[in-house]
């Protein structure tokens, strides 16, 4: 719903030619769909600037096949879904010729249309370690379904400090990072002391015993001494992407 | 030191005018001044668009009040010290007869010129209670000294979300937005449900027991379930600030 | 045993007529039940208003059948068993033709007579998302199996406020309500802040990593800033209608 | 602002008798009083059946004073504040000649006019031990403010398990039950086994030092093997009142 | 090695018989084996009252079977297997004819002869509820090869004290209790609050969420209000059957 | 009350000369002293072996002067109070002229009989560091109050274990041991290996950051890889000396 | 690239016979090799003294499979990978034929040519359980290939203490010394306290539940009341050998 | 006592001129001297190279007095205590006139004896921030009473790379290295990726909230991606001077 058909509506209440209680009805009806399963956000693109996405995780393959089944009838926008392992790609992939899996970042996606371009700066997208990669590739997959430019800097960990400052060029003409690490966390920091941009942190769950699942980099992460670092959920490429999102858009 | 004198020395060398050992002592006696009891960083306003802030929590008296007076004397910069005890302010206020001490936000500020504007957007600075405000006093020293205009909401906890929402207008104004929350800091998730602009998210320490210190605001935050978050350390105020101020700069 | 059946054979005691240590023996059968592998509470109803319940996780199948078994055979009450996985059910399917399966919930019902409705109000059953869903069948199988009138909403989270305040009649009308939530789980602090009915949160262990199994959403509804609000173990959708029955039968 | 003077308002926009943007500000003044450091939240007990209490952890005295000044000048209702130290009831006690301090429960009462009772059941009241009195002194402060007939049963912790026994008729009279426990909390269980109203655990910060601030208290309660136990935040004896003033309203 | 033959070992370097490295080497030699992977401590039942117990988790089948297959072969010792599951017995059954696998409580027996009586008195052996029996069976196994008579009493959590306080009788002739409980592990406290016997707490690992893997029980029990309560390790039956041998012993 | 007094009230019951509720009375009466501020547990000394001990941390000065008042006014046991800081002391010294306080321990014993002796064996009491005697002290003063015959063995942590070796025999001839230790508490598990006696672990708060107040020590005494080990509450000498009587009595 | 081919190319910079950016295009590409999944940091060697290794947790075959196919055929080093499980090692066998599998340490070995002996000591590894040999094999792996004198102590743990003291020269001849220990690792400081040269210490996740997956041990090495003790993370066999190897080569 | 005497006393057993138990006792009392409140361990020095070194933390001031009056007057070593607040400096400073105190590193120190030096390289203290110089000093102390060459780098934290660049030469001649870090301890990894000497790093308690008291520094530093790092406990500079120790010594 478009914030000029709401000015409309809100007009003929106060001109008395829409009764109070059916405004109610439309308001309610207007801002989402209520499948059997889920309540999809229609309302969310207005509001926060990029259409709802289904997180997989934890729902059963019959209810992603009811909302992503949806979506792709009944609506006209790309979509995106997260999370989805490998067999519940098998149990969806009918519902579209186009719908596109990627194993790595386990997205699904169903690009219909060329996304407008978010701002004018491109995101820097850096890895610490190959085994991060499954976290960037989300985030890669979220920020280019919502027009974002990426240059990718894969596998520059601080172990190696020399292979960070060979890409110093694309850090700094960057207007927003994400940094994904794991183990130790410590790119996030050494990046952070080289740029001006702001500094999207994702944690990652890769590391040996005393990583906690993440933790480790997590904390690493916000304590970070140098400034401009926003720091989202562990594993959560997602999360960043839209962040990033919002900061390019802003 | 300059973009523009680090190149000429760079031509110097290439040039063999400047021979290779000479040049690296500039190199590295330019970007940082020594002092007894610490570097000071004269090098990031270049790399990151801010004077090094002195972080007094753990340093002693002797050691804040030389940095202090290095940077009052030596330099022209406005200078920002964040964590001061009053006592501390005590101990160095003759330094300078301008220096102003913010007793809330234990902050130290002397603004010896006005902060050139950043970017062209407000921020909006959020508490969800009246006893969260220490954190966003930082926050606002801070922010004013980087050139951000701030616009402040108090105390519109989600306890009472008619109060939120009385500031819809203000909110999505906003081209950057920080929620300042302790106990549950559920405010971040629900702000940020409602805006498209970045919400930066900073737990406080405020709560009964199972707060934990702010670990159960940190985590709340860290998990929203609304999209473009970004979360900073547990009353870090001033890291706040900076990441708004790299943002709003991109 | 009835509390008349109490009284009564207390009075037998004090007219001598029944020996202190036969008053003794029958006392200690009357409560339970033993069977090999259990102890089936049959004094529970009396004390606390609804029969035992067969918490099936860390049982074997054989130790579930026998109980179960018993139940079925030996009393007339209605049965429930919570925490039981399919392979569970193949394995006990037999003993009654009327026994149902959720497969979502997990949970095992026989209905043998319909349930005495408790109280006179409803309970109000709210999810943040589709996958908080299997938590909250368990607590509607519970609900309804204890005769609580239950009004669910689904898939209402912070992240669209809209689709919450669309249900605002529904939150108020209830005498009691039941949040279920994962990720930060803000949802309950919210609806908390909308209604002066008492709330019960249950976090759900659904979440990325910084959620910790739950952990996230327990500490978000213990630190709640809108008061009322009772909190239940993480994913446990059975406790949350015990509370919820006992409030209503209060 | 009472319910039908909202209707009224909103039939005043629906007869074109009162302007949209003036309805707006009607509505956005008269929920809350806007204070130079909170809002106070006057819409509350429209909403939530209890007038909005003044938590004064993390506020400093100046705050303090102007909250409860403005309380006490401007507004007829009772007056509670929580976590009032005793230095802070020296700085407000000018405020008012019949304001009340309880140094144990750190609370500040002014109770202009008798509550009126909430619904017909009593609370019964249950410390484990006598240092877990001063949480619940501050529930016990709370309830007989919001109305509610309390009876309290003190120092019955498991160790003596015959010191509790003593009490069951008060126990299973009562129509909700406050336990509030310190150390193992397995109080909370026990007693919830024993009755079938609903249980409100309050965990505390009584203990040695695995017990790491009420933490090993709080983990025993969620993890109640009996039901019809509702848990809040470690020390929250304020929190429990509100929980079972909205059971009793129920 | 016995005290004796220890004895004229020493003697015979005295007297300058036995030259000081031979000494060393058979000294050396006689406390333990040394297979190619562990080394069997001969020398513990002489110093701690009973022999090795081969702790199976983290082991290889291999590693196992050599073990297993030198005690059995090389001692006449009783042998005792922990944490062994069901693919490992079937991987090293056929090592003696009468090696017993106990499938709930995984351990593996050969009981080669009758143990001899440990003291005089009874342990108590007692289960909070049927999710537990897998640590009791540990428990159980290990006390029987170490010759402590056991009494059992299973399925009595605190949620119905009248199951427990029916064994009254039973808890306070033992001389040792053994408590074995998950979830909120109440059972200990109260136990201990009922007799004046040594009470051994094994905290288990079942549970919903908020009991992290037995963390809930454990800190329960080490904070037990009542006295003479000595916790072991989570799900550690054989740990808790060690320390009552040590205490009838004693 | 003594068990040959509660058989007489039964058996009047029996005969009916003694009424039900009059039974009641006289049962709920016996067993404690009720206080204003407290339940003393005359009754402990039947079930558990020793009396009521007082433990002052979380109590008011008012209020341990009340129950210890009583305690030596009206009864004529030893008396013996815990966690009790020197101003406490100060307050309550006026009592009783032989009331005596130990600092290092902060104990209050008033010794007016000499103890009985607790069976036949002695108590080792084994201190790791001269920083872990505060917890050993309060474990003294008990054990002696209960008639426990100790010899101590102090600072002999394991990084020099020729300091414990010397005192083998002294650890071999103890019935059972006490094993204080901070830091990483390696103690415990040492001197199980050594002794076949029960071992009584009690970590102490002693150490540096990753000590976390005595959670190591704690972690490490419940994973001893040697058996015969049970582990009290972090500081909780008083704890262990409980356990300790429990053991020699039984 | 050797150091003097470094000094080569900046002398050249400076005689102005080489551009600074071609200058700068050398450098970049020289330290390390980019693959199409990593890059590999071929500075290492000069920097670190060993080269880079293949951690292989957390990449999927194919990233894998390139890696090493990379540097088996581009590069003439020998070749680690760690991690590797068994499905791995069948993906990558046909790399090169004297590619070797080490099952229990998960490692995945081509030893080209015989490592250069580092240093003149040797590094004592010892383990306390047969449990802890996967994470010794890995250390003992890496050791081998670094070119370390290894001299293994098995099963030594300190529940008999006796085992380990017969290895007491071989502990004081080492140069070095890694102590590989899970449950309550107390090893590593009684190692620690017997010898004067440095102590690597490993936590391993062996252990019942309250080990926490080796946080116990871990703590417990940090902790270490015996001074010269550095520890590596949980289950780090790897790291060890590293920190070893960099000990020995100073 | 030195091992040549400790071989004749061997030998005088062997040759029948000392009897046995007369052996015994000397072995005994020459390892350590008892005093009343401690074990003061004169064979470490023999096993470890370096005396024992008194840590005052959890010591009453009149225990240190003891401890240090016995080491000053009975021994000739030069004596170090840690852990000393400025009133314990006061109750001791009077035993002798050389006592030195550093009040950052809160360390005591009397130098009778220039130390000698050990080994050949030198060690490089690198701290990140100046708020860790207390740790870095006591670090300091510690490793020159040792005899360990120290150079020292200052205030080099990661958010500033080129500050710690410029001390690559210092970095790349120290044999062993010391970083102590806060906040995120980034620096650690960084620098272990640089040198390819052993890094020995040192986690402190400065930060922002979720540093939880260095905790974040300390897994930052056991999760390190470059290799060759020891950690040792938060705030440790004693400990990490240890290690270095035994490293050069090695």
């Amino acid at each position: 719903m478009s914030p000029s058909r709401l000015a409309e509506l809100l007009e003929a209440v106060r001109r008395g030619e829409l009764p109070v209680p059916e405004a109610l009805d439309r308001l309610r009806d207007l801002p989402y769909s209520e499948l059997r399963e889920a309540k999809i956000d229609n309302h969310r693109e207005l509001r926060q600037g990029y259409p709802e996405v289904v997180f997989c995780q934890g729902k059963t393959k019959e209810q992603v096949r009811e909302i992503l089944g949806y979506m792709i009838r009944e609506r006209t926008h790309n979509v995106l879904a997260t999370r989805a392992e490998a067999d519940l790609f098998a149990a969806v992939s009918d519902l579209h010729p186009e719908l596109r899996y990627n194993p790595l970042g386990r997205t699904l996606v169903l690009a219909r249309e060329p996304p407008t371009a978010v701002g004018e700066g491109t995101l820097a997208l850096i890895t610490a370690g190959t085994a991060d990669r499954p976290v960037a590739e989300e985030a890669l997959e979220t920020a280019r379904l919502f027009g974002i430019r990426v240059e990718r800097i894969d596998d520059v960990g601080v172990a190696g400090l020399h292979r960070l400052v060979a890409y110093l060029p694309v850090l700094r003409r960057a207007r927003v990072l994400i940094v994904v690490a794991g183990m130790e966390g410590a790119l996030a920091s050494v990046v952070a002391g080289l740029v001006s941009s702001p500094v999207i942190a994702v944690p990652t769950s890769v590391g040996y015993g005393a990583s906690f699942g993440g933790l480790a980099a997590l904390l690493t992460m916000l304590n970070s001494c140098a400034g401009g670092v926003g720091v989202v959920n562990i594993d959560n490429g997602y999360g960043a992407a839209c962040l990033a999102g919002a900061i390019l858009r802003a």
